[in-house]
């Protein structure tokens, strides 16, 4: 049976990028079964390219072929690889760090890097800002179809020697616990954190408490307050802050039908912490 | 046969959300075919929700199975259902006002709840903020590959009891009507009344006339002039303004290549009224 | 085999109207694979419409159906056709210069006029602003189902008739070549040029070589100062500017990792042309 073959890319859907890489993919195989994660991780940005795949790929099938396209190093030394979950599923991407979040919370069995003498589509010999469609969507395109193997890719690379990020630190104390904000739930503007539930839990929090939560960039205090431990967002009045165990398990900030990244100028990198604190 | 798959919510397409359901459906049965409706519904705007499905899905063929998730009141006591409407398509939804549209213009003909010891996802329990993943799209997956009938979706509701919204109401008098904007033609900035073509042609106005229109923002007037009706854009300059039968056979109000909300600073709630009088 | 169906128009993703005509397209055949190439086109701009067939249609396969509806003319006399590519692809649209690019580019090879009265949607007389819906999309479906074959469209149109935009002249002398910014790679704000790669090497430009560039608007100069012509990116420093042959092998101008079109505010139109100069 083929395997669902799934885009993921900073191209954004305003122009042809992302239909050409869905055409290449059907040039392989055409009664392949293509599906999008998302187009609009920002720009160069590695570190929500390396979450969203950790967001999303859990819920999708066994053998699923992930192609993630955030490239800033396109045409450089950094390699293109093919990487396989502990869970089947695959990876085809630039070794720039994409595939931190899924090795430190899901693990990588095998990478293998893409010998692009064999897997590179006919006639783009001089094209050298688009690997997107000339190597990723072609490879991951013939991989799903069954078409190679992915022993076929290329050589086997040590799984333990691919890029990763930098991610945060999350420290507890006796009465709090300290990490960092991940990534937003953009829409919504909550903060997500890096805090699972289970540490979160380990320090005696119940449904129903106020907890101190002291967020902050670098050195400075950003925002200083008690908020309701909730179970949902029904828990607390609209327009109310609320923290909450977010849909991956982790802790989670937000204001009841409002905006808490936007009432408090937060944004997310390693910079920015989060500490919950037992009033 | 297989039933096609359509959803439609407020996350946008900018984070692995919308993909963690159609994962969550393939999961289920990996020979479905998904689609979206849009994923840009404002955020909670449940009102938006409910017209969108009353725009689209009558294109849409029999049995189709739409999951609309904008449930800011997840968590809460409000129901999990799945509708049939009398054209025998099916919508998975919070009853929280989403079939508001439905009911009124097309006929809800059985309102069944989701009985979520059933047909919640495995491994959710923890869950409290994603009923989008772990219960409407699990629970239309089943009811579109054929896992299980509507009849297993769970018990049956009265379908005159469904959550409802208010609709505006449309007034006819000898010589104008006056109706409510219901919504936007977002991307080109027309306001697509709630008054029906067979009103408005009731009052005897001809293709090529001059109509009084007046737009109201509760008692404060916001627009008065006179416009032409036309039968589609090609019958007025670029630039001019047009009365118009929309797509959905209601009255609409444009500018010709302009964007006549953002013109005049008009926005769509009930307070808003337009009043279309015989010169 | 059934052939592809791929839509793009300037409806955007914001409403239900792109899931109507994708619902329209499965009333006709269920079973037809649909995908989008951009929905985002600006509101009446076919010139990007035109351009961004072309950027994508070259990675699909032979016999795609295309429909294509930037349609500012809607309810005018401009006519609904059908054109066949010397590549054997097909698209549908209206003929409002939609197919400049690919006439210039890739060739036409026949073009017919839709016969209305075959090929509209049932029960659609009274709408005459969504022909995207009632006609394009209907009469798409069926072509790419087999239910009709090309012939069965409708009359044949001298394929040298149709409408066709302005294009931007290249010129070339011994020591300099100028042309004009077609279009933007939006996402990074790179200027893709009418510029063909051939043409540029031709006038003896390496690899590394530093080039005088010239951006004006109309007799306006916007932009002077000298910049290297790398293979990718990464052969610059990142923030430092770059020359580069684009994935469609015309020249291109861009910043590393930062964005050239905001950072000097250039647009797209005729009036604004690139000159490359031997330093």
């Amino acid at each position: 049976m083929k395997k669902l073959l799934v885009f993921q890319s900073d191209f954004g859907l305003v122009d042809g990028a992302v239909a050409a890489m869905y055409g290449v993919a059907f040039e392989v195989d055409e009664s392949l079964k293509a599906y999008n994660l998302t187009h609009d991780i920002p720009p160069y940005n590695i570190w929500e390219a390396s979450y969203r795949l950790f967001q999303a790929m859990e819920y999708w099938p066994r053998e699923t072929v992930f192609v993630s396209v955030v490239d800033p190093g396109v045409g450089s030394g950094r390699k293109s690889v093919v990487a396989r979950t502990v869970k089947d599923q695959y990876v085809v991407t630039p070794d720039n760090g994409t595939l931190t979040h899924l090795k430190k919370y899901v693990g990588i069995a095998k990478v293998r890097e893409i010998e692009e003498s064999k897997h590179r589509r006919k006639e783009s010999e001089h094209s050298h800002t688009f690997h997107g469609r000339d190597v990723y969507a072609y490879t991951g395109a013939k991989l799903a179809s069954g078409i190679i193997t992915f022993e076929e890719v290329g050589p086997e690379l040590d799984a333990n020697g691919i890029v990763e990020l930098e991610t945060g630190d999350v420290t507890i104390s006796s009465d709090s616990i300290t990490g960092s904000i991940d990534i937003l739930d953009v829409r919504f503007g909550s903060l997500w954190t890096n805090i699972s539930r289970e540490d979160f839990l380990g320090l005696g929090f119940q449904y129903g408490d106020k907890v101190e939560v002291i967020i902050r960039n670098g050195p400075r205090t950003i925002y200083n307050n008690r908020i309701r431990f909730g179970k949902s967002f029904a828990d607390v009045y609209i327009s109310e802050q609320i923290i909450y165990v977010n849909s991956l398990y982790r802790m989670a900030i937000a204001i009841n039908q409002g905006n808490f990244a936007k009432a408090y100028n937060i944004s997310t990198d390693p910079s920015w912490t989060v500490e919950f604190r037992k009033v």
